[in-house]
């Protein structure tokens, strides 16, 4: 990483920010962590545990919280925010501009646009990308390479895929969604009859929602309802690889890690945590805020606030200490047939 | 979902239904279930869990079972089929015919195809797609955009790719085949020998060969084998983000969720049916019908019929025995403890 | 596979072997396991578990190693080597540049190379690419259909991206380095800072940096670091469906299997090994050696040469020896009931 940023456009950048030591910098030129920044860079306390870092860093400008107690070396610059690592994603955002600037606003010349699509003039379309008719797409969209967009599919306004994203006829992006490299979105739903010892297929004729603010990770997948919409609520945040079957509700502001599997028809609340590679199975219910641990396998309905661990999932707590007496059942089965034997 | 079906329409969709009440009704313009069904809607009984809803429905049509006790309302129309899930899914296909018309046959002028391919007339390319020297596309095949077809690979009749599909050199895929977006068959598969403290790439000679009626859901990805080919039997059907490791063999009729992993020279035989992320260790037989639960872990044969769950794997009422059995590990080693002092 | 190549073909692909039996052979046509060759075919014995079958083999070719006692028959020839694993994989390159010739050398004319880009005379480009401006290709790469290369890129000497490959802004290929169909190398990280409810967007400004003769499976996604660069160890290799995510550093000659999952901040140290489906807790230590079995869950740092299973995750014979003791629980609870009532 190779940036240039001024401490005037650093304090642009983070608002209510107090500012205590050197302030006659030059540009600063790196981001790093506290114990690997040089002269120069920016570095930042995110987590407390690493407070002693601070007396020690090289780093030219160290952003830290309000209530940090110590001064700045000569020459090194302390910028107390309320929340550093959000201060420091601030700044980040004005170098990431610069390190990957937007392409130009326009449709690059190789793309196809059928003629009846409804794209805004504000767009940035790449190369090879095929629009099909009936589809819109909104004001500052930005669809990087080799993209495509169903007929009568939806792009908000501001949102942004990358490369290789397949987005399916009829659904529908809210605004500033990102989708990353990869991600199918409106892929059939897995559901077939029996019939005649045949598995004939189910038609999937609903859509795939996906409000504001929600971000998809790369060659994640998600699969259209059979007669609604799949949706994925607002804010929400999913990582790589997941799987989201068909007719799956996902409230506000979730967070999904990465190699989730989610099967049809499974609803979660809004505020809901999964860790990666958990697993649903289908039709269940998730209450609010509920967590489950990674690599869990939910097979029950979730209550709001449940925090839930394990294959079966129990209660994270309980599942802990169940571990801890597993590794003691050696000890137990051996005392037990002295027991047996002594009796 | 916005649609029109009459009720002809409909009759004609279903065979051998027994039709009861009004039959002058509007097109029909929505499918939903029992409960949220509204005036115009068609709904259906699917599972015999949900039969008090129907004297309830606001759905216009309902499919129920052949045995279905009850009257239809004022206005309302019964139809008696052997299978409704089934029933309507013929209903469905005729509507999705609608809503997601396929395109016009014909090459896509922006796509590139080899001049000794063979493709037939009867085609339909989407725009981008790339088929290479050799491969052999039969009749009524549809290849959204962006497709890839390697040399001497096949496609045969009334098979689908969708977007972003990519079918490597030599593979072949049998009539009615789906691939969902995103599927790659055919990539290497996973061998190394180490010679000197370096892990020598295995060159993987061999192919794919997927047999007729088999889908393949979005991002699954499937190995070519070592010499001869890795092999999906006829009429199954896998789901999305699956692993099919190099030389496998799945017999027919298979059900595979997404999320599982198959290693390498796994064979199953007919019928057998996998939950979600569970994985199977290399060079094992699964024997015909077996079951496997979500996230079973499977490391040795497993025998026809069998249902098999955890990792280690147990037959599934074991599993669940001892799963209750953990949970009771608290008390016994209380109880244990209470004894030990006692004694 | 239909090939064709002579036994002096055959010599010169594998140095250091002693020949024995008939050296008049017709071109070989074939390569089969021992027990499937057909006169005409090469097999090896790669497993001595197998080596009661070289007697019976119809292989006109068998390959063996150098202390195998045993004579060929009439009409075949027998091949002692140090190695016969890596003799046949020396075999096969030479058979799979005739079954998959690499296509000529040169740049598709539907390509898109942006003016910038540095793209060396020798490199093959298929149809359907994308070279960002600064990107860097170098000598003898080889560019499947559908790839993208982002803006400052670089591809060493001899690299081969796949089909639908999309190599990110300012990532870094190193020599030799295979990158399977699919694969998305420097996706954004999954980091987000919650600031009054919502969750905010962390910038990912850093890269991923892959070594040399690392190889990527199909759909494995790699997501770029915060700052400096997430890192791929020189001759690592990963198979299909891994998620590997922000800022991790994976060692050299380092063995990933398919759709494992390793979390932000991961290190591994050198030539670890991971079973399928095995997940990691970000921030975590492994150690030199170490091997992970498939659908472990590791939480904690692993030592060098530790080998585990399970989540949470023991050592291997003490997990296995849990899991016997688990089938045994049952059995544990009856006789204790026993014991309690008659005490």
């Amino acid at each position: 990483m190779s940036i240039e940023i001024t401490l005037d456009e650093i304090l642009k950048a983070v608002p209510n920010c107090d500012v205590d030591g050197e302030m006659d910098l030059l540009p600063l030129v790196g981001v790093a962590s506290l114990d690997k920044a040089q002269l120069g860079d920016i570095a930042f306390l995110g987590n407390p545990k690493y407070k002693d870092q601070v007396a020690f860093t090289a780093a030219s400008v160290v952003i830290l919280p309000k209530d940090f107690i110590g001064f700045p070396k000569d020459g090194q610059c302390y910028l107390r925010v309320e929340n550093p690592s959000y201060a420091l994603a601030l700044v980040c955002r004005a170098i990431e501009e610069r390190l990957f600037p937007p392409p130009p606003i326009g449709i690059h010349s190789s793309s196809c646009i059928e003629n009846e699509a409804l794209v805004d003039d504000s767009v940035t379309i790449g190369p090879f990308c095929y629009i099909e008719n009936g589809a819109e797409i909104g004001a500052n969209v930005r669809l990087a390479s080799h993209v495509y967009v169903g007929a009568f599919a939806k792009v908000g306004a501001d949102s942004r895929l990358c490369n290789g994203v397949k987005l399916l006829s009829r659904c529908e992006l809210g605004e500033r969604v990102i989708l990353n490299a990869g991600v199918v979105v409106g892929s059939d739903g897995y559901g077939f009859d029996n019939v005649a010892e045949k598995h004939e297929k189910i038609p999937h004729l609903g859509t795939v929602v996906i409000e504001d603010d929600v971000e998809i990770g790369a060659n994640t997948c998600i699969d259209r309802s059979r007669f609604a919409a799949t949706r994925i609520g607002e804010g929400t945040k999913i990582d790589n690889l997941v799987q989201i079957g068909h007719n799956v509700i996902i409230g506000k502001r979730c967070l999904v890690v990465a190699q989730v599997g989610i099967s049809g028809s499974v609803s979660f609340e809004d505020d809901v945590i999964v860790g990666g590679q958990a697993g649903f199975a289908g039709h269940l219910n998730v209450g609010k805020g509920a967590k489950i641990a990674a690599q869990a396998g939910i097979t029950k309905n979730v209550e709001a606030g449940a925090f839930l661990k394990g294959n079966p999932a129990l209660p994270y707590s309980l599942a802990l200490r169940i571990a801890v007496l597993n590794r003691k059942l050696p000890d137990l089965f051996k005392r037990f047939a002295e027991f047996d034997e002594s009796s």
